[in-house]
């Protein structure tokens, strides 16, 4: 029979990004192209310590059903220590914990968007939720992103050209691709205009805690007087993106409509993760086992930029990030970067090229992101002597 | 500010079986509410050793991304299990891992559907689903369902005057809420009526393996000669709901949609579930273990009835489930059932107002249900001893 899918899915392509890495899963490429966290940042004998107590002691609350909004006690303690950060008000504001920041980034929409609604995000930005957004069919409108963050002026003119914005999406933290952060001025200049225009902020922070450089700027969600922001987080980056756990951190009347969606997607998130979650914030010294991550972070990041520059062409310029899993490669203008692309794979290193990140696949970017968290150091240096290889052949 | 949500979540509210659940969490009140399978079903030493084995041997495998198709050991497994009912077609059908049947039925629809678009289903029927289904805007029409399955007569003429209905949601297999199985010669009238209509059936699959009385039917998947069929499973009732561990099966076509959907939604469903999934298979006798299963539901199924046929009114009429979680127990044409309900719930006995099931909240129902895996022995004599005494006052 012929199978007509729904308008909002029909367009909607797998991320290309999960595509390489299915078709280069097993295979000697190198990845430089995952998002993966590195294996030796997972606190393994934590987890197995927790999950066998956890199955010892109370086996039935990690096999039964519980409520949607999310295991109390982790509730509690991401309450406590959000609100350290200044993310969670608890006069105004509830949390509820959803199957890892992408389902909070796409409840959001699904609650907030009709069909046709826009939805102005930075571009380049994460493409999860870039697919996410469009699932649900809104006019998603790229605004470009600067060293230091989206453009405050294009921005505006954004807001101004598409009235009635409902959301404003963005990662201020070590961006994903392009690994930038943005300035804590830039980051009042959006609420202000958030404020102005009356558009929620969706600000997406799956990274903040691997600030290996540089000063803390405080969340756009801290400034948050009015609640219009909502904060996506996430352990899958400081613990393991395997336990699929994040949390989402906005308004009450915003958080029950998000409990109703989370309800009829997958009733709740798998509760022995959520425990191990608790557990491991309750019993491991999360200061020192952060301090392992970004050291091992800063090592990884310093290690791919140094052999970057030793071995790339001149003409490649690269992002410097303070935090987070990503660098960004830009080619020279007018180069055949997807081509270079599929060169690098075919030679055995596997990056992403940044068509993937645009929010109109026609828009021209010359760059592609590259993952240091994933790869070996080992494979660091040999993939970045292969990339610097084949770009002095076509570039010098 | 003013919150405004989308249209399509605007009217959506929480499960009333999740509130009544939530409101009785930690009370003494009897659980007669809950769709819980019973704590003494969950295998918790299969589920301890395979853990500790798994995070011991594989830690990485468990904690790391993984593809949103699904842990592939696991989807083998299935479709080999599937294959064998007949429910899986390797030359066409494709197999996914979500997180619970719930999400397997909140995407067969979310990438079928378009807002308004037709969408039938047994009335009363489960609740989760039906909003599910709201939650994406489409055009719900509830058709009545009968003692062996739903009025196919009713259901032709709901197709005629919905033409173009997209889907046809159904639960053969010891429905929620009734407890009633559809026989063999409405399945594949439901078939032929598809094929009529050329509409797609989403049979939704939870409790067909804990029979524990009658005669096995085939699924309306086997029937399924033009690929119209979206099969629903799960690991909820004969592993552990707590897990979220689901499938759905269905042409590849429509698999690749709903991978792309599930990619933006959740990335991957928890990968030490999955994992834990696949060794319980694997390792562990199924047929013993359902066989258990199905003596713990057909000793609790056959109390519940006892006593309540003891204690109740003779003017309430049960339902005699063949297998699954549920009785539906019918009050007298014209009772305020809702007000009993409320009445039984301050003399301590939770349950569920039929109300809660129907397709649109104003169609009349005397029924109300009950569930008897999560109650221990003695909740449910003591149960039927306050529902009946209640009764009595009211009818007799």
């Amino acid at each position: 029979m012929d199978y007509i899918f729904s308008e909002k899915v029909s367009a909607l392509k797998p991320s290309a990004i999960r595509e390489i890495l299915k078709a280069t899963q097993g295979t000697d490429v190198i990845p430089f192209s995952a998002g993966n966290p590195a294996p030796e940042a997972f606190p393994v004998d934590e987890i197995k310590r927790i999950s066998a107590a956890l199955l010892e002691e109370n086996p039935i609350l990690a096999l039964q059903y519980n409520i949607t909004e999310g295991y109390l006690p982790l509730r509690e303690a991401l309450k406590k220590r959000m609100k350290k950060e200044g993310c969670f008000n608890p006069a105004t504001d509830d949390l509820i914990i959803v199957s890892g920041a992408q389902q909070g980034n796409e409840l959001s929409c699904k609650v907030l968007c009709n069909e046709g609604d826009t939805l102005i995000c930075e571009s380049p930005s994460f493409i999860g939720s870039l697919n996410a957004f469009k699932s649900y069919n809104v006019n998603l409108v790229g605004v470009e992103l600067e060293e230091d963050g989206i453009n405050i002026q294009k921005l505006e003119d954004a807001l101004k050209s598409h009235s009635g914005t409902k959301l404003i999406y963005l990662i201020p933290n070590f961006q994903n691709p392009t690994g930038k952060t943005m300035s804590l001025e830039k980051r009042k200049a959006v609420y202000a205009l958030a404020q102005k225009y009356n558009s929620f902020i969706l600000e997406d922070n799956p990274y903040g805690e691997l600030r290996f450089e540089g000063e803390f700027i405080p969340s756009i969600k801290t400034m948050d007087t009015d609640g219009r922001v909502i904060y996506s987080g996430s352990f899958s980056k400081i613990l393991a993106p395997g336990l699929r756990v994040g949390f989402v951190i906005a308004n009450k009347e915003i958080i029950q409509k998000i409990v109703v969606c989370k309800q009829v997607s997958d009733v709740h998130s798998n509760i022995w993760a959520q425990a191990v979650c608790h557990k491991f914030l309750e019993t491991v010294n999360m200061d020192e086992h952060l301090k392992r991550l970004r050291e091992i972070y800063r090592h990884k990041c310093s290690l791919m930029l140094s052999e970057a520059e030793k071995h790339f062409s001149k003409k490649i310029s690269l992002t410097r990030p303070q935090g987070g899993l990503f660098i960004w490669a830009a080619l020279p203008d007018g180069s055949d970067m997807v081509g270079f692309c599929k060169k690098a794979v075919e030679r055995k290193v596997a990056v992403v090229p940044g068509t993937a990140f645009m929010v109109n696949e026609n828009d021209i970017t010359y760059s592609f992101r590259m993952n240091y968290s994933t790869p070996t150091d080992e494979q660091i240096v040999r993939g970045c002597e292969i990339l610097g290889k084949l770009s002095k052949e076509i570039f010098d």
